[in-house]
Parts: C-alpha cells; structure tokens; sequence
C-alpha cells in the first residue's frame, strides 16, 4: 500500500477558519468570544470537504492512506494565548480524528498541539496523551517556533522539549516538525518559513546530543528536509568538524519526507539519504495547488517524481511508499494490522 | 579562466579579530575604544594569511582568480551601532583592496556594506560609491538582514532599499545577497542562516515586482541559492499561482554560485537552474574546511563537483567558469580586459 506521512486538513469549512479569526479576536475576552460549539463541522461538510479534495485526489493519483493533521498554516500558535491554543488543538484535533473515523481506510490521525510562545512544552503534554491514548492519534505535529516566524524561543534541542520527548518516547509516537504560518514579512510561510524551520532543526539536532539522552525518539523533517539533502555535504562536513561524528549518527532518529516539487530534487533526496529515512509525502492539498504547465501534471504529485527515480529498487520503493511510514510510526502499523492491512 | 565569485578574507591575523571585538566593546565610549591605526595589517601578515591560505588552495584547485570581500560573519552589523559599522566597514573593505593590490591577478575586491539595524539603506551608499569609484571594487554584498538572525528589517524589496539600488545601477555592480553571524541561538550561522536567507530572499524577490523597478540590477544568490533549487518546482508553481508568471522571469535578474559541497547538489544546481545563471564559487576558505574521508577531497572543493557534472557542455563550463561572472560583474570584466586577459 502507499502511505502518505503528510496531508493537513486544508480544505476545513470557511465557517471554521472563521471561528477560529473570532477566537483569536477575542483572545482576552473569553466571555465575549465564540462558543466552542460554535467550531461545529457537520458530517456532511467533511465529506463535501474531504470528498471533493484529499480524498479525490488520493484516488487519482493512486495513494491509499494520509497521515491526516490540522492545517499546519492555521495552528498559528503566535495568535491568541495558551488557553486559546489549547482549545484550538482540541477542536482542530477532534475534526481530524472525526476525518479518520468516517474514513478509517483513508485517513489516520495526526495531532497539533497546543503550543504557545514562552509556555512550557510540557504544557503540550495532556493533549498528546488525549490524542494518542483517547483518539487512537499515531503521531504529533511539533512547532520549533510557536512565535511564529521570529524566533524567540529555544531550540528544540533545550532541555525544556523533555518533557515532551519523555511522553512521545513512552507512547511511542513520532514528531513531524512543522511550523506554523509567518509573521514576519521577511519569511513568507509556505515560501520560506517552512523550509528554512526544517534546515534549522536539522542543524540543531546536528549541534546537539539529543538522541544520545532518546535514543529512540524519532523526528520527521518535511518539505523534503528543506535545504538540508541538497547541502548533504556541507552538513557531513559540519557534523565531523564541529561533533567529530559520521552525520549518518543521526539516521536512527530523523526521517524526511518525499514533499519536493520537481523530480530532480526528489532524485536528489533518493540519492543522498538513505532509503531507509525516506517516507513518502505530498503535503497535498497544500503549499502548491497548480499544474506544471510544461508538463500538465500537479506539481505536488509527488508519487510521479518518486516513481520515476529509475535507480531505487522495488524494496527502496517499499519501504518509501510503506515499510518506513509502518516503522516510524508503530501505532500506525498496529491501526493497520487490527484492520487486516 | 577559472572566476570564483565567492571568497571572504577569513585568515585575518588574529589582531584584526580582536581590534573589532575592542571596538564593539566600546561602541558607545569611542574616547576609549581602540584607535583605527591599531586596525593595521602589515603586508608579510596579509602574504602570510593569504599565501598559506586562500592563494595556496587556488594553485592547488585550479582555479585563477577569487572574487574577494571580507568575512562575512565578522561583518555582524548587528553588533555595535551604526558608526561602528561604517568604521568597521571602512576598515575591512580596505584592507581586502590591500589583499587585491599584493595579488591583483589573484583577487579582485568586493566591498562589504555599512548596513546598521533600523539604519536607512541609504546610509551605505556613500561607502560603495567609495569602494567602487575611489578603489576599484567590483561588487558587494548586501546583507538582507542586519539583525543578525532576528529578521527585524524589512524584506529587500522595500522601497527602503531603492537608493542602494539605484547607486548600484548606477555604477553598474551587482550585490551578493549575504547575511552575517546569527544571534539567535535557534539558527546556526553557516549551518542555517546562511541557507535560509538566500531562501527567504529568492522568495522575497518573487513575491515583488523589484525588477520591474530595476531591470538591470544583479543579485546573486550565495551558498548554491539555500534550498531554492532542490525546491525549483515548488518556486515554479509558487511563482505561477501567486504571481501569475513564470519563475524564469527573475532569471535575468538572480544569479546562484556552486557553494554546494557534493556533486549531487550542484549536479541538480545545474540541471535545474540556467547555465546562464551559475557562477563558479567555493566559499573558501570558509563554513566547511574539513575532507570528506569517502574520498580524501575537501568538501568544499567545488569545482571537483562541478568537473564531474557530465551534462555541461564545453560552452556551459565557460560562462560558469568565467563567462557569467564577466557578464555579471561588468567592473571585473573591465579590470581583467585592461590587464590583457
């Protein structure tokens, strides 16, 4: 089967994002602001929503499951306070897990957390465990920089994330790293912020021990790994010079996946990491939504650049499209094996 | 010949390092800071830094002439204020023409900027008209975000920037787009400033109508263009969604250097991108000097990489080589013509 590790909740209902605009105008006015009930998506809006969009496209471009998340632009956790971010989570989170239960052979769930800039990672720590041992979520959503742009907090390689890794350790759960929407004008989001958030984490999991204190933690990077395969080198030169370790010592603990637009960069990924870190991804519907006009085809169908790597063996090609998405997130492969898959 | 358009002076004698850290210290009590006399580099300093250095790894590279400004991460106009920063600036950019007058067929000078945090553009257009009128330089480089790391400024597409723009038209030299050190701990200089400002600045560049404004002016884009070629469909797409025309409209604008540090990075450098836009560089000596112990070669050996690009015909090799950095640096082409080469 073909598994994709990265698919956001994109097409939500304009209610929703409205709801959510309310919430954060009314950040400091709770009694004022909109009724948590109010965020009511029906099952027919899902459907509309789902049916017409990821769902559809899942079909024509021959994937079989998303690993299903919040609208990684909307958890925008530099809006509102701590109180707002937790509500968000917890809504964003209960229309995704409702996604996956109308569409369990199609969707498996993801969580965003309830971050918030200078609240305690730990903070995030009950809604994970609600997601993942409540909902049945098999992975998490980790923002490096919930101030959105600016930079403001620790790198996620400071001993406040612990907290955080001790529970993902325990349940067993993934991280991608994922911001949020930019602030800042200099980064434009999916343009910018997205990609140089990847490089940035790369780097600091480059810089620090962190694997050495969880060894089994496991981070997924998107969006291909930002710059970081295309600067392979200059990073195996880093990590010798500046940690005197091979940078394949990380391998145990960080994955990218396949979300490059063109086949040339997907080639370059298949060819510079190993194919054991590679899981298939599209980011759809995402960042990009068009045609290649020299080509005709979705530039975010990513499955067709995947494909057309001519040196990557059919278990290269198993373990991008299944083995590695089953490996990296375990409750996903159980969820998979109770439903016979 | 063999161009390398990218080469900062970063064996300065250890005296150099230490007279800015002096004068950064007593930024605010100039009476007490060192004396700009105290800044003096004799000339066997400057043939033992450069001669041992950067000099010895041309000879040994091949390569015939580097395109040279000064270091980069010491240029930190984050630091000190803005007087500091034009004495700072005055300082360095003269003693890499000193460099250009000892070797002048080795190296040909680039100026850094006088740029101060919430300083006006403007400010630093008296030094470039210095650099480039009174001395000979050829180049510049701009840094995008004076705050080191914090992104603070305005995007480089603001209008802010237009009198620097139109000095730089003026005299006819393009600007290499180049940050500084980073302050902020969550961002490592070379490891991920430096990638992610090329990134967030292509992308700066194709939300704007800048060249609309300057048809003639050049930027090149350092560090193998950040993640902006390994990600060249997702800027395609981008470009044609948010924009409506194709990316290849800023290619008369917007050039990228080989500072990638494996062949398959600059492998895809030229498949993706124009011959007519990559120009040779290695950034040496500089974010990587170690050997890959794969092969015993240094990382940043580029035009290794560049040599085993199998696809370059005779006449790409020529314009990466040498051609495109005439073309774009028509100063350069005039100073190596009035030398007979």
């Amino acid at each position: 089967m073909i598994i994709d590790c990265h698919g956001h909740f994109t097409t939500v209902p304009a209610s929703f994002r409205n709801w959510r605009a309310k919430q954060v105008e009314f950040a400091n006015d709770p009694v004022n602001g909109p009724k948590r009930e109010a965020a009511f998506v029906s099952d027919d809006e899902i459907r509309e929503a789902i049916g017409n969009g990821q769902l559809k496209l899942q079909r024509e471009r021959g994937s079989d499951l998303t690993l299903f998340s919040p609208i990684a632009g909307l958890m925008s956790h530099h809006l509102g306070n701590e109180r707002t971010s937790l509500e968000w989570a917890e809504i964003s989170n209960n229309l995704v897990h409702r996604v996956t239960q109308l569409y369990p052979d199609n969707f498996a769930p993801v969580c965003q957390l309830p971050q918030s800039p200078g609240a305690a990672p730990a903070n995030s720590v009950p809604e994970l465990r609600r997601c993942v041992e409540e909902l049945g979520f098999v992975g998490c959503n980790l923002n490096p920089d919930p101030s959105g742009g600016n930079w403001t907090g620790k790198p996620i390689t400071d001993r406040e994330w612990y907290p955080l890794y001790e529970a993902m350790v325990e349940l067993d759960v993934p991280a991608m790293i994922h911001v949020a929407a930019s602030c800042n004008a200099c980064h434009h989001g999916t343009g910018a912020h997205y990609l140089n958030a990847d490089t940035s984490v790369f780097m600091q999991l480059l810089q620090s021990n962190l694997f050495k204190d969880f060894p089994s933690l496991r981070l997924v990077i998107p969006h291909g790994g930002g710059a970081v395969p295309y600067h392979w080198g200059r990073y195996r030169g880093m990590s010798l010079e500046m940690m005197e370790r091979p940078l394949e010592g990380l391998l145990d603990n960080v994955f990218f996946d396949t979300c490059v637009y063109h086949h040339p960069g997907v080639e370059l990924l298949t060819k510079v990491v190993p194919t054991d870190n590679v899981l298939f991804g599209s980011e759809m519907i995402g960042a990009v939504r068009g045609r290649d006009p020299n080509t005709g085809e979705y530039f975010d169908d990513t499955k067709k650049y995947v494909d057309a790597c001519s040196a990557l063996s059919g278990e290269d090609r198993y373990k991008i499209y299944e083995g590695n998405a089953r490996r990296v997130y375990p409750r996903l492969d159980a969820r998979l094996k109770a439903r016979g898959q």
